[in-house]
């Protein structure tokens, strides 16, 4: 029997503009893309989200053919989906924020249906502590792991809602800048340190193109960033990168330290083929030959021999 | 017999300020840090620099104790040392240049010994390109593999001679603000190929404490850097770093892209240690077990298994 990984995030529409090109509505979201990548794995997969009645049907389609449930994503006639609108530059590291319409995203109460209520593995995508808190609180059996994604706006204005959700989370994934600000520490080891205090046994600081950081206890692990000549997208890169780690580690039945290094490399793989197309374009166009030979790239290009005494 | 290293660069005195602690005067230079960084390894070394006659004995004394040949260093009466003051800010990863006195420096005009003029591997400090070429000039047989350290001083000032030097170069080592500037294209990916084409077959992209990239035809590596509690002083590091790269290969007799991978890896144990303490304090205090415990280190950081298909 597959193992279940249950998804919370939002389902969303995007414009976009970085120095290569512009898109006025494409399909976005971190529920999305997270569920793009983890269908790339033999596991069952369930999102809890909500649309509005302009949401279309070829997306939902797109999602259903994957195998991933629905059930849980709420569709809000007379309202619209979540838009936001933003703009990269030049360096691709660094974006401005056009537009963000949260729409039906302020009525949001996710409701697990009864079937997730026993789920394997629960990610909360970056999403509002309270909407994470809550999928938590309608469980009725301790999922094997609980993974969170969260960003600086959740720590500017939801920190306490935050600060109560750490403790029953065991994976946090954020990235470096935003490690900083949740710990006001410069060094990454001490914050990531701090960080388990509060909750996580787990770390994961994202570095962007320099890759990510695993902190357990006093084991570190590095991940690279596959070095590509252009990114071309960025939107996205993250939450397929969280999504292929949890999804490894729901097909491998293993949460072991060792099983969340591969499970980093294999979400390193997803964050890569992400930005390379516009939004999801390039998780949806996947095959297992390519992520097959992505994954043989980041094993040659990490993979080295040094005699040990 | 062992294999010859000829290091070109300079030896000096550097006061440095960090935000832990801060000296006054502490011996420097990026010869001596690649010298002590290379003396841990079974290689023939051969410095050729310039000082003062403020010089201390006991310095020559401690280079000599490694079996550093210094019969390329010149002393000049009545002249002092060069001598370099910087002070590094919070992050550590910027630094403010105090004060610089070039002193002898300014007359420096390299001579390589009889018994050098055969080497192995030789290794071009961070100095001005035609010091660089001066030496490779005067070599009686072409060594195995050069490499050369550079910085963006001599990009802005000294760029004809520099340009001219590269297709002379095997390995060139630079950081990633310098191989921009030096290519004018924000990829590394991009500029890695672009140096190529100027002449080194391998290019060494250093990103301080994200690690290191090496580039070759269309190969790539990525070492990462060791994460650290604490960098109490960022000096010497990148010297440390070459320093350990050249000797490694010398010491293999082999400069193979797999023995550059390794050869990085041994070179980011030396950085890692040079950090940790003021100047090059660690690297003379070294012990073989400790870099061992390092190297098993960045074996634990990096090493990670999955199903290849």
């Amino acid at each position: 029997m597959k193992n279940k990984l249950l998804v919370l995030g939002t389902m969303a529409y995007d414009a976009l503009e970085t120095p290569f090109d512009k898109v006025d509505k494409i399909l976005g979201g971190c529920a999305t893309y997270i569920a793009l990548a983890a269908s790339q794995l033999d596991v069952e997969i369930g999102v809890i989200s909500i649309v509005g009645e302009d949401f279309e049907a070829e997306h939902l389609t797109l999602l259903k053919n994957r195998n991933i449930d629905l059930t849980g994503v709420e569709i809000v006639a007379g309202e619209k989906t979540f838009f936001w609108s933003g703009r990269y530059h030049n360096d691709l590291n660094t974006r401005t924020t056009l537009v963000t319409e949260l729409n039906v995203l302020t009525q949001f109460d996710p409701k697990v249906p009864e079937n997730w209520r026993a789920s394997d593995i629960v990610l909360l995508g970056n999403l509002n502590p309270s909407n994470q808190a809550s999928v938590l609180d309608q469980l009725t059996t301790k999922p094997k792991l609980v993974i969170m994604d969260t960003m600086n706006f959740w720590m500017d204005n939801n920190r306490q809602e935050l600060d109560a959700l750490l403790p029953r989370v065991d994976v946090i994934c954020i990235n470096d800048e935003e490690a900083r600000q949740l710990t006001a520490q410069n060094s990454l080891v001490k914050a990531a340190k701090l960080i388990q205090k509060s909750g996580p046994r787990y770390v994961i600081i994202k570095k962007g193109e320099h890759g990510a950081l695993l902190f357990h206890d006093n084991q570190v692990f590095c991940a690279p960033a596959l070095p590509l000549e252009e990114i071309f997208d960025p939107t996205g890169a993250g939450d397929s990168f969280v999504g292929g780690f949890a999804a490894y580690l729901a097909q491998l039945g293993d949460i072991s330290f060792d099983a969340m290094k591969s499970a980093i490399i294999y979400a390193s793989a997803m964050a890569s083929f992400t930005v390379e197309k516009f939004g999801p374009e390039n998780l949806i166009d996947l095959s297992q030959k390519r992520i097959q030979q992505r994954l043989a790239a980041f094993d040659q290009l990490t993979r080295f021999e040094i005699a040990l005494g």
